[in-house]
């Protein structure tokens, strides 16, 4: 199988080497073979090119079976009203693939939970998959400026719900037959289209429940009952936000892991922390985000589910007896866990 | 001084009750007179009139020197696709009136900390000032709607938003001087006009310090580092979902206030829970989110500092020392309540 690797800026680099000595442990256990190529997203793609999305990055992203990404941005590139940014390479990247949903699951490790602002008996039990809208919304809309005046338009159409909606309740059958469907019906239009296509599609699958939160409720629901939630599907800005916070949730941002999924087989695996620039470089970030992404990758691109079980178990494993990064309290280096979790793929 | 009071729908009418009697007792001990009018507004207004605003209601609220909501909205009225909300009346009053900086204090009083989420340590020094921006964004943008396509448009102008960063440091000023102005700048045009404005206009505080935060990490920093905010300023949606989430740290949302101020006098105070239509007629609502709406009212629109201050002393003897409403872990009722807290004013 052929991997695309954009390991961008910050600490990137090193999480996304630590994947792929991880995913090559896996290659030499079972016999796969994974074939890996580097290509140049967000900063560095900028300092080299000019531009945030070089057009070889893309092709080669198309043409690939998966790919991974480290992470892009960095104080060097971040003036907002700087013409070119790093994040609309990573914006380029998901529209130009079509991974129009990003796949972000929650668990909360009993060996974490000590990290976490929440109370233990909250985080008993925590088990939720985030459905987030990837390629819609106030992301791709419109833009307008002038001196006095900005706008942004959100739009979504029929279709664009529906296949992200399907993909919930899918999702869904195979874990507690439960989804929430979180939008803003009272107020928006964009989400009372959400709300009635979701409600029409639910209708094909009479074996899972649905339910409806505004998005300001489930902000606080996410705190007060996280352990009633399955899968949680929502539009891109309204995901952005509620995944964020419930990485909070987590003890730390590190080790959490995200799939972009679209309608054919490549996707985009990365984990949900940024480039973390004040760390880059020092062999201190967490790789676990990373390792736990390429699982997911070799589940939803390779179909390799043993395999991607195997590496779960490996981090579970780190997670209960060590080593620990700073991050989750400990002081092992990027390769100390990195080389951990190798061990522990036996 | 005459004050509008719109009782509204589901427990709105209790609380309503509770608050304007605690007004009354301070009103007799104070020497002060208040006039009440009620008047319709949300879904009881829709079917006396047909419509969630009624123009008498509207008229009435602007010849007010202040105006006191219950809660609008109900499972009667809850078809997002009925061309008549509640919720219209509550959004029309708010331009209306021109209230466009809604401020939600929060804190965590020690006597309720258990009830929080949030682990104990969190919610030390936990006080926290959101100034939501209340009368733009996609709330009022223009809006879409065909068989297949919905667009919501969030536009602000500059001036909207100077005036509400205005506001905000201008209460930094008495607080903690530090400003923190949330937005998505990476992303939305509007977030950077916001960012770039709120910038300029923090020039003119050299006192106050200012930091920016994009919204997926301010909804993650509320859970990890609550305390270390003093007034966070944000555009309407954002502030819609980072105020309910920062509720649910308080224990309970029947405690938390609010005020919707504009450049003239007349201000729009709330309690921020809705209107409950399980409880509603129970007489078990938590009365104290109104009461403090009440105090608030008393401080902004009637410049009645040592009686607001009054109000919230007694509320905080009744959260020490009992009783507690069902919502904090006891059994009081609605009355019980607003009586411990009129026999705590002395
Ligand atoms: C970097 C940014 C554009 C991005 C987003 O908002 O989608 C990030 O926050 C994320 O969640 O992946
Ligand atoms: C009822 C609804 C329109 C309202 C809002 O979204 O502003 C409410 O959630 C609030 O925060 O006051």
């Amino acid at each position: 199988a052929r991997i695309v690797t954009l390991p961008g800026d910050g600490v990137g680099p090193e999480v996304t080497d630590a994947a792929v000595a991880v995913l090559q442990a896996v290659a030499e256990r079972s016999g796969h073979t994974f074939e890996f190529a580097s290509h140049a997203i967000g900063g560095c793609a900028i300092d080299a090119t000019g531009e945030p999305l070089p057009a070889a990055t893309l092709e080669a992203c198309k043409k690939a079976d998966a790919v991974f990404l480290g992470a892009v941005g960095g104080p060097k590139w971040s003036d907002p009203q700087a013409k070119v940014r790093p994040e609309q390479g990573l914006l380029a990247l998901r529209a130009g693939l079509g991974v129009f949903a990003n796949l972000r699951p929650l668990q909360v490790h009993p060996a974490l939970a000590a990290l976490s602002p929440l109370k233990n008996e909250k985080l008993k039990n925590v088990d939720v998959l985030f459905v987030r809208e990837l390629t819609g919304g106030a992301y791709f809309g419109a833009k307008t400026r002038t001196t006095d005046t900005a706008t942004d338009e959100c739009k979504y159409t029929v279709a664009e719900v529906e296949r992200v909606t399907r993909r919930a309740f899918e999702l869904a059958r195979e874990r507690r037959q439960h989804v929430t469907s979180v939008d803003k019906a009272n107020v928006l239009e964009t989400s009372r289209l959400w709300r009635s296509t979701v409600t029409r599609v639910a209708a094909e699958y009479p074996d899972v429940k649905l339910e409806h939160q505004l998005v300001d409720s489930m902000a606080m629901l996410l705190l007060t009952q996280p352990a009633r939630y399955d899968v949680i599907v929502t539009e891109n800005l309204f995901g952005d936000i509620l995944t964020d916070e419930a990485a909070a949730l987590a003890g730390s941002l590190g080790l959490l892991p995200s799939a972009s999924l679209g309608e054919g087989k490549v996707g985009l695996y990365e984990p949900i922390h940024g480039s973390a620039p004040d760390i880059a470089g020092k062999n201190v970030a967490n790789p676990l985000g990373a390792i736990l992404s390429a699982a997911l990758l070799l589940r939803h691109s390779l179909e390799l589910e043993i395999e991607a079980t195997t590496i779960e178990a490996a981090v579970a494993h780190v997670l209960n007896y060590g080593p620990h990064s700073r991050d989750i309290g400990g002081t092992a280096s990027t390769s100390e866990m990195r080389d951990a979790v190798i061990a522990a793929l036996d």
